[in-house]
């Protein structure tokens, strides 16, 4: 188990953004010198954790690039990518999932760990029915790798369409591990999300800089529980959005969750944030999706569609039910002053180091634009 | 109708190597500026030609990289060349090259055009039974791309396993022309060519600089012709290799040609070379391939297996018999006192220019050999 | 052009079905000579069309079963159906269905005349902002072939989830003809609707006979107009249902359209019946769907969703905006005293005879049933 | 471990098949009732055995029918059929047989076991070199199944181009056991070379019934045994057919055998029958092919081509090389005065009893055909 980092330690309660920007403004600067490391160097420092604890190397995509099988992956995440930049949004079973992950890359045995993973969630910082931890996470395209960043607490504001008691609010939850970043098909996750969203235009939101090659993204792994005496759920603010450019959601496992429980609607931007399912206007709603299936994976162009998701609900109402999810924002950088612009830093975590190669369907595009 | 270049103007008369090899020296340096030439440059070049003559922009493969079929097909060909590198040798029928080369960007109507492109061949300047033309290209994978080069004179020799009349010969062919470089569906064949061998160890032949990333490709096209006073043999010289590291032998078509004809034979490499096929051993026969229809497609490791082919029979033997293919030779640049060490310029061509991006399987793997 | 046949100028106005169940009965007995003709005897029977207008043969789905690309398609359909089996409603995008019909056996040529075809539709007998023709065919398993039925009037009524003024009324269309049924891209969407069907087990509608091993199918024509006066309906009715086991809808093109128009929505069987999109439950919204592309296709059981469909929008206000789609209801036959029982005859057509082979999944299970 | 059966003790001897003929005829009529045993008293008999040693049910390509890896894999089998029909001769590698034989129903506990089966062989009747047992299978095409058949004894004639010691013998094998026919891969190569095979037409042999309806399979497994005093032989007999119209030798495994063992060469008919490779004429030579994987498998019109295979020599040659293999014969049941028509039943085995479905492309042609 990850003792908590000194670091985290700062943000030793929620509070209100504007107190902490002067702290966290300080706190980032003096771990510039890590900024930029890459895989070699990377490895090199994981020779400490070596002597403790071995660990196969991360996802290596690249090493896929002679086998018959990725490149009938990549043909078919061709065909979702288009269904993607059509309807901004897709829908993939996780029956599907499962060999395009492999083709990435993912090991056959850490299916089965990935699904069990958020067993280890501690309780939100600001949700009493639900359990979490998150990560940040670097897309560098100039790299071409993904790595994990620094811990930074989160924020989301109205600004950004989310209205919620906790709005504005810096939160911090505790961090993901080893257990879940070092999974082959998490990482696998990550890579299909490179190639589904990059080269998609979307519709800007102010305050992120587009001209960045570097994305963040934002990891979250929930659990949403219902008890007999609270409802558990996934989207308690109702109609929204997640302040990003590309949202992905991706259903690991439920109990005793009745088949009513946890849909997702989508809904056209226009429709007004923070109201309940029941208030929406229906010519309003675009898609609806219900994740079923380990591995069943949502995207959606975050700042065109608003979503809702309605309750976990129990089969057995005398028991818990739960529900686990893994979610995954990205955006650009943020410039400005973005209610998150003292607490995006893009320095890689000191402790929990990856790195691994990440791809996009222009690869190789670089003699073409050279020219 | 190409003019006859002053520069082949030199080149008069079939003679002996040693004769020539101060006067190609002597020739190929005042060029030396033109090398590297990129495709942006090609291009400008070509505004004169545009004036004339408009033509379509070159195969591009990096434009597939959005489409679905063009995964699929890199995934056959990653099949097709694992074939190759375990047999030594590999034949695709022309009826599965087809969608490929469309998946690797070849317009649907160069194909027509590409089967009728031997009819404007000319007599060979050793063989009374054959007409021909060839041209030079450089597998760059500096740059990745190929490109057109320079006329050079051509010889094969018994030290490379050809054992003819006319080894140790300097030959001096006609060349192929823009109707069929600049042919869509040949350029596929090449870029085809290209994924194939790229990365396949291959045992090495002397003088050949095997720490070169630019390959020579001699392309031959070629019509052997069956009369009823001359038997067309489309390999003469009986059991022999091609003096190079991969040779690639694709099929147009034929007319009046008996379906017993132009079998090809794989030998193993201690056969003897020279002999017939009826002269040779039949424990040291590898393989055995008959190009029937268009586009099929032999690929030989060259320098392990020799082959063999049998002749061109006249269905009515009153008539002639033909049979077109094009042949792609393939080897390393050659370094010391190859025969062909001063007909190996890697300098473009100057009137038939042309460059467009090539591919390997291994794109991409620069970061990761950069660690 | 078809001449009006004289059996339906008994039908000459709208008028409710109890006045007429007497003279329906009277009017089908006769012709029960003609009940199960076959394939053959119809082959013999268009000898004197032949004479006048010869035709080519109707799609044979047997005639596909040497060919790879009839297996790779029926996997597909296999993974298309899964999903239609699992969530109750599938949408298929027409340029997935493209190949999957020529795989089934349509002709290249037939694409692009079927696109056309609702030109020679004439005005709907109760829906002034519509232009219709239908036609009935019936799947039947026992001869597995579909045959062209007899003309019928057509009625729909509360009772099935259908409320408009014209409910419970016979309507009386104007047939399609064999420029519709003779298209071998419209055999091949019937072939696809019975492949997917056929086997699966629905919730069953009262008065249908669920042990018959035939299928009524009533084809729909329609093309939905919308005029500076007049605002097309696709459905007038609202949350509806079409009163049969499953239903397909297949798109073929658009005037002047606009990008909003005409969005299927499906309801959970609990909606209202028709009520307007607006005045829906959200939560009750189960898929949307929109026909964007020629072939888009969209199947529901019928009995286990309802739906709506939004108008069609003109982009440009002062002209005319037309939206062309063809429907397929498809049910067992009615018993008892179901408001189709008199319109309901399984009599093949005598002047549009047309008999093809369908297929489905389950082809040579007999031995295992029959063990 | 099975007993001998009295029926088989009849044969006691390898001896010339004129004395044993009116003893073989003798044998078989008693059995007549037998005949035509269907799958459900097949069912119904096991269960005896079912008491004693429960065991699941044979492969049912029928279950198949409704998952769309089963239409891929039939779809690459066209293609496969589509190159045995142009070329009478195709290998498949054995890596590619594995997801064809899963797709048609083979269970992925049953590969390991196959690939060992083998080590229950015992000595051949009058190969020194070889361990071997054997079996007969029918594939009936009225039943659309293929059932064990009684034991017969084996003969092949110097008239079917069959040249060794032993020909015109009649030889006693001992028979395959359950391990070997219940097994599903072994099932799905039968189902494999049956699709393979139907529809295929071949240079009739004579004294073949072509107009039966059922084929005649007779199984060999065989393991070649080269030691330091003895030369493992899998053909001693040089040039020859097998006297059947479809073989197909599949590959399971070997140890201590070079790299250069076990080559089969294919002939044009014309060569001579009992000659060594060495004496052919490598003009006469059609194809070549080695088995080197598990389940690498080479099909053969046999009255179209003759073959040859050398020897298995060793790595060690101080030690024994073995080599496994299964050998699937099949013809039309024989008439007349052939050297087979006393030993040719077509009775159900009454100890070992197996059925289960087949397949062809051809299934559901029936409609067509009735017409």
């Amino acid at each position: 188990m990850e003792a908590i980092s000194p670091i985290k330690k700062l943000w030793g309660m929620v509070r209100p953004v504007s107190h902490l920007q002067h702290r966290i403004r300080g706190y980032s600067p003096y771990q510039q010198w890590n900024r930029g490391i890459g895989v070699a160097s990377s490895v090199l420092k994981q020779t400490g954790d070596l002597a403790v604890e071995p660990h196969l190397p991360p996802l290596n995509v690249q090493k896929q690039r002679g086998k018959a099988e990725f490149y009938e992956a990549i043909g078919r995440i061709c065909q979702l990518r288009q269904k993607y930049l059509e309807n901004r949004t897709v829908f993939v079973d996780g029956r599907e999932m499962v060999p395009l992950l492999k083709a990435l890359g993912a090991r056959d045995e850490d299916f089965a760990t990935l699904q069990a993973v958020n067993n280890v969630l501690i309780d939100d910082p600001t949700l009493p029915f639900r359990k979490s931890r998150n990560g940040r996470f670097c897309f560098d395209w100039n790299t071409k790798s993904l790595r994990r960043l620094e811990f930074q607490p989160f924020a989301l504001s109205l600004e950004e369409d989310f209205k919620r008691h906790d709005s504005n609010t810096i939160r911090r939850f505790d961090e993901v591990d080893n257990d879940l970043q070092r999974n082959t098909v998490f990482q696998a996750l990550l890579v299909f999300k490179g190639v589904m969203c990059h080269g998609i235009t979307v519709n800007e939101r102010p305050k992120l800089n587009y001209r960045s090659n570097q994305w963040v993204c934002t990891l979250f792994a929930l659990r949403t529980v219902t008890t007999p005496e609270m409802l558990g759920e996934p989207a308690l603010e109702g109609v929204h959005t997640d302040g990003v450019d590309h949202t992905m959601t991706t259903y690991l496992r439920s109990t005793n969750m009745s088949s009513n429980s946890a849909v997702t609607f989508l809904h056209d931007i226009k429709e007004k944030t923070g109201i309940r399912l029941n208030e929406t206007s229906p010519e309003l709603i675009q898609a609806r999706a219900q994740h079923r299936n380990f591995l069943d994976t949502l995207l959606i162009v975050d700042n065109e569609r608003k979503h809702s998701i309605s309750p976990v609900y129990a089969v057995d109402a005398s028991r818990e039910a739960t529900r686990d999810m893994l979610i995954f924002f990205t955006r650009k950088p943020v410039v400005g002053d973005h209610i998150s612009s003292d607490i995006d830093s893009l320095i890689p975590h000191r402790e929990k180091q990856l790195e691994f190669p990440i791809m996009s369907l222009s690869d190789g595009y670089e003699l073409e634009s050279a020219e």
